[in-house]
């Protein structure tokens, strides 16, 4: 049988993709990894895929259905999204690609839809007692604050206000952004995590990142670090209904205590992943072992090498004879 | 005789370092490359280089002492600079480093300082009969347009201002923030070109670089491109007094016509160059002929391939047992 894996919106995601290249290869040998993208041309990892496509934008209708058609034709049997804005889209057609015998790495409709919106993902931090930044109303706030789309990715349109001249009228106006509490990085340090959730939602690994260097929103100096966040993150998120494949949490920790600040939570392989990956969690093995040999994945929580510091830099991947 | 080159505030500029170390062994076989940064454990080129070395803060005054006695303690002839900030440090410096038979590879210090300031490189651009944005005054502007710090590099600062409610009363109050003519991307595109000039400040060869996609001011996708900014650059910028090296000149160019803008020179390698050598146009191994083995470079005009698309992706540096 034909085993091959899709990335979608693969863009940058070169690491990434290569991992699952190399853990695909060694458990189906003939097995491929193939990438679409709106625009391959110009997207680096449909460079290093086995076989690349053009699909239509997210915001066309036809998106999922060309998918669909791509992971039939190519015999695809896991599909890893890589993108928020694909994620609803894709957890609601997981059962219909399912019935082909295709299985998207996707956490249920309803937890992606409760991390997409920032307030509700406030409201679930919540609910399973993890502090969050509070949200001042646009009539009654203190500077400095933070200012953050409801709804958005990376670090765009966020911005820390700290004097009042900073603050533009159109921001005031503007119902997406939210001005929240503004955490001091003097006092806090930011964490990226890694999650593992199993096919019963159960988690199975965590590896906690401390940010150092960010470019544009996504991570450029890091460092795995194993402190008190496992155990926090166990005893708060140890079982998450819905939860499926890599999540990835971020959290305010406190420098010079035990504070911990719930932020947000993207239910897909964050950009910073390959870090994690490079340390032992081994994501890619644990999807292809869960959902194409159908084993069991035990706690993992000690598998990964701590103090691991991440530096990236710029590579380059060309291609001759473009005319645009 | 042992030749060894260093590469100053190295940070990332990892593809460059990588074709100083396969030029010059080729060339030199005993030769490396160090590095050295402020953060060399932070910095990936200094995991990278042969061996990297911690240097103080460039606002430091020893620093040029500091770099000197490395020079001389490693038997390093050549410096290669990658920095704005450090130019005009540097320049001033390279009599005294060549006493001590080291060679850093930039442009008189009068050069140098003119492409710092934007008013100075404007005047400049004049001089050559090259079109710039005009300035506006602050009392008198039109709106859409273009802020840029007077000194700075890459994009910090630098934004569109498209509607009167973007303008910030500070922008309007820091002089040193220049109110510009704005062009409009629809009608021109934006060229960074790789200039390789000799030991006698003549132009030996143009590589025309079309941005298509820029990170945090550094370009991610870009395309070679043969085309008439070749002819203006040698008619406008066929002998610079004092031009040495690699020079990084940005200009606008008209999509539907022949118009060109000059917007400003780095007098050094720009983090985009590694196309330029993947391309063919071989300056690290120029400067190695030219100032290690006394070669003279003629003209090399048409040694670089065009249609070039170059690709950029995060990969990835790893370091153990870091406690930061």
């Amino acid at each position: 049988m034909q085993v091959n894996i899709l990335i979608t919106s693969a863009g940058r995601r070169v690491s990434l993709l290569k991992a699952f290249q190399k853990e695909l290869r060694s458990r189906f040998p003939g097995g491929e990894v193939f990438a679409v993208d709106y625009n391959p041309d110009l997207a680096p990892a449909c460079h290093v895929a086995h076989k690349s496509f053009r699909v239509p934008k997210l915001s066309d209708p036809t998106y999922a259905d060309r998918l669909l058609e791509l992971c039939i034709k190519y015999q695809v049997k896991l599909v890893i999204p890589t993108i928020d804005t694909e994620l609803i889209i894709l957890a609601g057609k997981a059962d219909e690609f399912r019935s082909h015998g295709i299985q998207i790495i996707i956490s249920s409709l309803e937890f992606v839809r409760t991390c997409r919106n920032k307030r509700s993902v406030h409201a679930f931090f919540e609910s399973r007692e993890i502090k969050v930044a509070r949200e001042y109303s646009k009539q009654d706030y203190e500077i400095p604050l933070f200012i953050k789309p409801l709804e958005g990715s990376g670090s765009s349109n966020t911005r820390a206000i700290l004097s009042a001249d900073q603050l533009l009228e159109e921001q005031v106006l503007d119902s997406n952004l939210m001005f929240l509490e503004y955490y001091d990085k003097k006092e806090y340090d930011e964490f990226t995590s890694d999650l593992y959730y199993d096919k019963q939602g159960i988690l199975r690994c965590v590896v906690p990142r401390k940010r150092i260097e960010v470019r544009e929103g996504e991570v450029s100096k890091a460092v795995t670090k194993r402190n008190i966040l496992i155990d926090f993150i166990k005893d708060h998120l140890g079982h998450v209904d819905g939860a499926r494949g890599c999540i990835t949490l971020q959290l305010f920790k406190e420098k010079d205590g035990d504070d911990v600040i719930g932020i947000e939570i993207n239910p897909r392989f964050g950009g910073g992943y390959p870090l994690s990956y490079l340390a032992g969690a081994n994501y890619p093995a644990w999807i292809i072992q869960e959902y194409l040999k159908h084993d069991t994945i035990e706690d993992r929580f000690d598998c990964w090498e701590e103090d691991l510091l991440l530096l990236r830099y710029d590579n380059e991947i060309l291609s001759r004879g473009y005319k645009g």
